[in-house]
């Protein structure tokens, strides 16, 4: 079956072009202007590949060839990924997904015309949450999980309700629950790793077997603030001497339990942030994520009580809460095997990877059976203008999502 | 001799007031409002006690009692400190020394009379740095340290130069070298610890070895920010983990050397600062102090090798630049002695500190002798509402103060 990876690196480059910013990248964020550019431009891409095409209620797009079958065809199954990008965005996140579908849509119509279930392309409104305080919102309103008033709850930086950018592009508010659908057969989504180990290992291609859900916690260490020229050592109680004990301590617990488990300490803010003052309160955060919940709770649970420790042993106080929480999602195993099978047919021993990131297959796993394929990135770089992949990785990745909806569809 | 320990509670009391601020404690900043007030408010007790006051060129108060030998009696005995605070100052920082060395001039006044050589009282007019982006700036004209258009290079936070503030003051940025004096025979400071030592040594007094003093260091580690999902511990470059070892050898490598070594992380600036992206960058600062210059850079090369060898462990950058400098200024040796044989008059063993904190005495040391006594701070606390002395020990540190003058001047 002819792929043309020409056309996939040119589409590519057309999407990576629409939102470009200075400083690198591109940027196109819910409902923005670069935002409704990008998505006329793949709806005239769908057309021209024969799908017929609708917006829904939120604005994600669908394309679509009908099956063979009853009610032209029963369930449908699905390949597509999310539109918008984060700031300074790169070239494939998401819109790998949107072009590789695309791609393989196109030759399974023209190699193996109508197939028995119908074959859907859909293209993700929003998943990175990089304009509105929310996220995965296409996908959660396919699977009807938007809450009613949260359009009107969340807004963006300039203080713009969800409910007011979605009126100023001619969708209603009130229909959101119109988006939802029952009548998905599976999702299958192609996406770079945004991570290194494939490279590292030297494999071009991964199955994904879980989703990882993350915690992320608050941890407020207080001792007291004292004049640093003045305060013997053994006398003080160093709020950020604690913290940097529990910043080695949260990755050495995460290091010593090995792959998949994760935990990082991103943001810190200590108080009162003076050279000469002995800090005397620490905010930092811990990103916790796991293949399973069990492995997930007992890496939350030993990190919680070493910190514990540490305070108490150094005369801190402690406050520990849980900002968020999503649980791992696992991908259906019969998707998996159907991955895995598209891609020894091309001569692949895939890796079977947990991903790190979340992804909208997570939240569609509520609605079907869902799998994930993923392709190295050069460097582990994503979401900046680094981010890439080898073409050649990119091809194989597309021939084998082609042979795995093949295997679901015909 | 009497001391009335109940007029120098009062005079704390109303100084304290001059400057209240919300949330607590006072601030009189270098020719502010307060500042003013206060000026005049301890102009008028030095008038009323028989002083013959003046202000010198930029605002420093003296107010003298000529000696008995030639050209009124040489060299002057001097003692004070400072009328500016900190924000949210506390009641005994500079007005202890000031208010006490009132109460030592007028007990001596009264029972001596007339002294062989002159004695002052010197009301320093800005020491803590807390208003312009300079300090020591009362002490430093008296050494003649200041440089030609400093006043005009330096500026307050709302962008006020130093030497605008001068002039509205009614003093001439023109005429700052007439402060300098040649004829100073000694200073004596008495000031709160602004430390712990002395209380849980359980000394009430002590006479200062040495002002330590102090390096600045910034610090700034570079690794790669990435994903913090998907980006295996073992594959991680994490400016911050290397930055939470580091921080912890500041520490370790000070506690070993023992007192009066101290170094502190005060400020930390993570980014990208984001709670799922693994730090690329980290900014943070160390102060470094210690009673002699060879311990010091003893301390400083043990921290600068160590936080190299942890970055180059971690394969991140590291750069060090210094951002200040300040060495550690020994009392004079014949002051020293009188100042612990007052002390010892008066019953006490007093303890041998070395002064964390910088003090206008080691400017001041430039051009005559000196020396300081502490006496000690409840709970260490100081620079905040909470800065307490006992009034035992208030009248304690008085009197040491009144025999060591009565010792030099008589």
């Amino acid at each position: 079956m002819r792929i043309d990876g020409g056309l996939l690196e040119r589409q590519l480059d057309e999407l990576y072009a629409i939102g470009a910013e200075a400083g690198g990248g591109a940027y196109r964020p819910l409902y923005g202007d670069a935002w409704a550019v990008a998505c006329d431009t793949v709806e005239r891409w769908m057309k021209d590949t024969g799908l017929a095409v609708r917006r829904d209620a939120v604005g994600n797009m669908w394309g679509r060839f009908d099956g063979s079958g009853g009610s032209a065809g029963g369930k449908a199954v699905v390949t597509g990924s999310h539109i918008d990008t984060v700031r300074h965005g790169g070239r494939l996140d998401g819109a790998l997904g949107i072009t590789a579908g695309l791609a393989a849509l196109r030759a399974l119509i023209e190699s193996r015309g109508r197939p028995k279930r119908p074959l859907e392309l859909l293209v993700v409104c929003e998943e990175e949450g990089s304009r509105f305080a929310t996220n995965f919102w296409g996908s959660r309103a396919i699977v009807g999980a938007i809450k009613p008033g949260e359009a009107d709850a969340v807004t963006d930086a300039e203080g713009m309700t969800l409910a007011r950018a979605m009126r100023a592009r001619g969708f209603d508010p009130e229909n959101i629950s119109a988006a939802a659908r029952d009548d998905l057969g599976a999702f299958v989504e192609l996406h770079i790793e945004q991570g290194s180990v494939l490279e590292t290992e030297k494999v071009p291609l991964a199955v994904v077997t879980t989703i990882a859900g993350a915690v992320h916690l608050e941890i407020v260490v207080t001792g007291r603030a004292d004049h640093a020229g003045t305060t013997p050592m053994d006398l003080r109680r160093d709020a950020l001497a604690g913290t940097a004990a529990m910043i080695q301590a949260v990755q050495s617990i995460a290091a010593a339990l090995g792959r998949p488990a994760v935990a990082t300490v991103g943001q810190v803010r200590v108080e009162p942030d003076q050279i000469n003052v002995i800090p005397g309160r620490v905010t930092f955060t811990v990103d916790l994520r796991h293949a399973d919940l069990g492995g997930r709770r007992a890496l939350e649970e030993r990190i919680r009580s070493l910190c514990g420790t540490i305070a108490s042993e150094r005369g801190l106080g402690i406050e520990i809460r849980t900002l968020h929480e999503r649980p791992p999602v696992p991908m259906d195993g019969d998707v998996r095997k159907v991955l895995d099978r598209a891609a020894t047919e091309a001569g692949i021993t895939p890796a079977a990877l947990v991903s790190g990131a979340g992804h909208d297959a997570q939240v569609l796993a509520a609605r079907c059976p869902v799998g994930m394929l993923f392709v190295p990135s050069i460097g582990g770089r994503s979401h900046c203008p680094e981010e890439s992949t080898n073409p050649k990785h990119l091809a194989l990745g597309t021939r084998v999502l082609v042979r795995a909806l093949e295997l679901l569809a015909y």
